[in-house]
């Protein structure tokens, strides 16, 4: 792979330490010529894994900064390529003025995800591997990280290859029985196998293909919608569930922040508190949008936090829900009795009758107080055993990726196609050709067979310098 | 020094890459056992200036991240101490979390600047050195940057032990004078030499003293206040100058926009620009209190850009003008005359009559366009040339620290009563405490007898990490 050497700053602007990174098969040449060590000895001529102190010159012979350069050599780097580590002071200005020296000598700046899509590009990991290290930068929570380091570490990549030894097996036992299809005194061999075959890699892409309703929620953070009647608490209920966490929610979504709804980590898995306002029964135009806004964030919650104000009559609350209630089918609900300290009275969690549990609902009754924090934490307990991570708890892949996701479901319809083949003895050519398509698809996900177009257009959304 | 072992993330969240900083006596030996490395080689065994790679593990034996560590060992490190860079994947929940292992394992969390304080304190630099590391992260133009490497180098610290020399050498020959003025049979010693070592003291250190007027300017910005009356185009032409840079001032200075005025680097200046909107003659007393405010901008100012419509009658300029002039007295003028273009007559850079200059003024005449950026050039390189760079461009020191400026003053001082008492005969002993005294203040700069409590107030303005 004849390469250019890429170069570009791998650590946000603001810190103490700022790094950069050069890879490519002059990336210690070029350092090189504008690296001066301490101890004099050129980094053509230090091994590789090592770390040289000394300066970066510029061609006037003015320092630019004192800095620690780390050595890596291909095969043996991040990229499989030749690489070099600069450590300078973290200062915008030096930082630039290195990346200028680079580019002086040569070097190209690199696009977002480069090093990574040349890791992938090199054999050092495929495509769902690569995938994985911008989900694992991207991760801020224990379920993300979990689900983005198993992925990174081969997981999926493992589970895949497994499939594809199936898919290879049963293509091969189909095309012995195509070669013998020719002598028509042959009975039809028995297909017992090739069913049972078939039915377990569909069973398993299945599975996979349904992780990804799991992977995604917790990936963007379970949607959680909170309603309630005007003044029953549901701002200070989000700011009691949300205020654990802010500090650190604040850190990491810092920089997205206008575009994300509030999230708050819960027991290791983030949830998205979805705004819903004012739903009341009006003639006004421009309020009944507003109300109809809010439907839809119910029906996109996972999760719906009802919120009753239990000073109030249970009449008012009555008309409240039936206004909601076929919102709530096939949703989580969490029934809310808030307000319960102010007078004293603490009523039981109890459903009250007017709520007919559909079948495919789920209830939970909780009493609390938003106000005094009374029961919060109970209610956050409660959020997080209502998210089924029973299937994460293990080694278990969790699909993330909507690229995945498609793939999957693709290569699902053609393995489909295959059981329907095997069982209408359609034309074992056909079954066939089915066959390759949903290795295609699985192949699809590792890299094997992606376009270029498609490779870049995953590694725009990478960071610059990784 | 019995240290116990600190840690921190040492750059700013966000990037590809995340580094964490641990350093102390237990630095090895605490990342030892959260680092299982891919060769099977513990950290103890590997060499110093070296990097491993390997997994961060939790005691639950989960994988926290794919590090790489770079080793140091005491005391070839920044802080003199063992040390370990741990270079993480850049999510701040893999670095938090990596942080947290490092704290159960025993680690302190370090406070701004520790690691540099360290280096201070275990003698890898002094004071003055250590103040110019968290100066050199901050710059943001080559000045800047040149000033806090020169003195991050030791330019300042050499020019104080030559100074402290030529200290000692005073005190000993005046002590040389006190043994023998006991004999009161033996005449003074010539005092021609002491004299003109303490001139020559006294030279140097008020050179060093007032190198802080540019150092501040240049460290700070340049401050230029643009006047003009209304509609002289002062928005049109501050927009003119800050549009070069514009994008790369952002960058730096991202963080702290609210606080500062809009500045751009020009030929490796930075240059501050100052709003003086709204001088005219008024009854009204808000107005009055906001000219006010402009009028201590032009005092505030290096550099005064003064603003003329040639559109506009030569009377009314003249009446602005007057109300303004006495504001001017020693500061570097430039009479920008707007709007060159837009009636075909260009003017000649001609001084007006009605000006006269002070001695202690310095007027430049441009006709410029800010509109159609008609020698918007020009002027920029004007602007720089005003700045006065010419001590800097070696490796004169300059000095932009006003602890150092301090220090230096109250040792001038010292060495001024000195000359003082060689010239009127005071008795040895007060002189002799004079050079002391002078000695004191130049060994506080570079930390010799410097307090914690100065010491600590000097650390805490570090960025964490650092």
């Amino acid at each position: 792979m004849n390469q250019d050497t890429i170069c570009a700053i791998a650590t946000a602007p603001g810190g103490a330490i700022g790094i950069i990174r050069v890879s490519g098969p002059d990336a210690i040449a070029i350092t090189n010529r504008l690296f001066t060590p301490a101890s004099g000895k050129s980094l053509a001529e230090r091994p590789a894994y090592t770390l040289t102190f000394g300066q970066i010159l510029s061609p006037a012979g003015e320092i630019v900064d004192e800095v620690l350069v780390s050595l890596f050599r291909a095969p043996h780097s991040y990229t499989g390529e030749d690489s070099v580590e600069i450590s300078c002071h973290g200062s915008s200005y030096i930082l630039q003025q290195v990346m200028q020296l680079l580019i002086d000598q040569g070097c190209r700046a690199a696009g977002p995800g480069e090093y990574t899509q040349r890791a992938f590009l090199n054999g050092k990991m495929d495509l769902s591997q690569a995938e994985a290290v911008a989900d694992l930068i991207a991760s801020t929570s224990a379920a993300t990280h979990r689900m983005a380091m198993n992925q990174m570490r081969g997981g999926f990549s493992h589970e895949l290859a497994l499939l594809r030894d199936h898919l290879l097996k049963l293509t091969s036992l189909l095309e012995l029985e195509l070669d013998f299809s020719d002598h028509e005194e042959l009975e039809f061999a028995d297909r017992t196998e090739l069913k049972t075959l078939a039915l377990q890699i569909q069973s398993t892409i299945a599975k996979l293909a349904n992780s990804f309703s799991t992977g995604n929620a917790l990936k963007n953070g379970v949607p959680v919608a909170i309603i309630g009647e005007t003044n029953a608490g549901k701002s200070t209920l989000l700011n009691a569930l949300l205020n654990e966490d802010k500090a650190i929610v604040s850190d990491v979504h810092g920089t997205t922040r206008d575009t994300i709804e509030d999230t708050a980590v819960i027991q290791g898995i983030t949830f998205r508190f979805i705004d819903t306002a004012g739903i009341r029964h009006t003639d006004d135009t421009i309020e009944a949008m507003g109300i109809k806004r809010s439907f839809r964030a119910i029906d996109q919650a996972c999760i719906v936090i009802l919120l009753q104000d239990i000073q109030r009559p249970n009449s008012t609350f009555e008309q409240f829900y039936k206004e909601i209630a076929h919102h709530l089918t096939s949703k989580q609900v969490i029934l809310a009795m808030n307000k319960c300290d102010d007078n004293g009275i603490n009523p039981p969690a109890l459903l009250p009758d007017f709520i007919h549990q559909d079948t495919t609902d789920s209830w939970h009754v909780i009493t609390i107080s938003a106000k005094y924090n009374h029961n919060i934490d109970a209610l956050r307990s409660l959020l997080a055993t209502l998210v089924d991570t029973a299937n994460i708890a293990a080694n278990d892949v969790i699909i993330t990726n909507v690229r995945h996701y498609e793939a999957l479901t693709h290569a699902l319809d053609a393995i489909n196609r295959v059981i329907d083949g095997l069982n209408t003895s359609l034309p074992v050519d056909l079954t066939t050709q089915d066959l390759r398509e949903c290795l295609y698809h699985l192949n699809d996900i590792i890299g094997e067979v992606t376009s270029d177009e498609v490779l870049n257009n995953i590694f725009k959304h990478f960071c610059i310098g990784k």
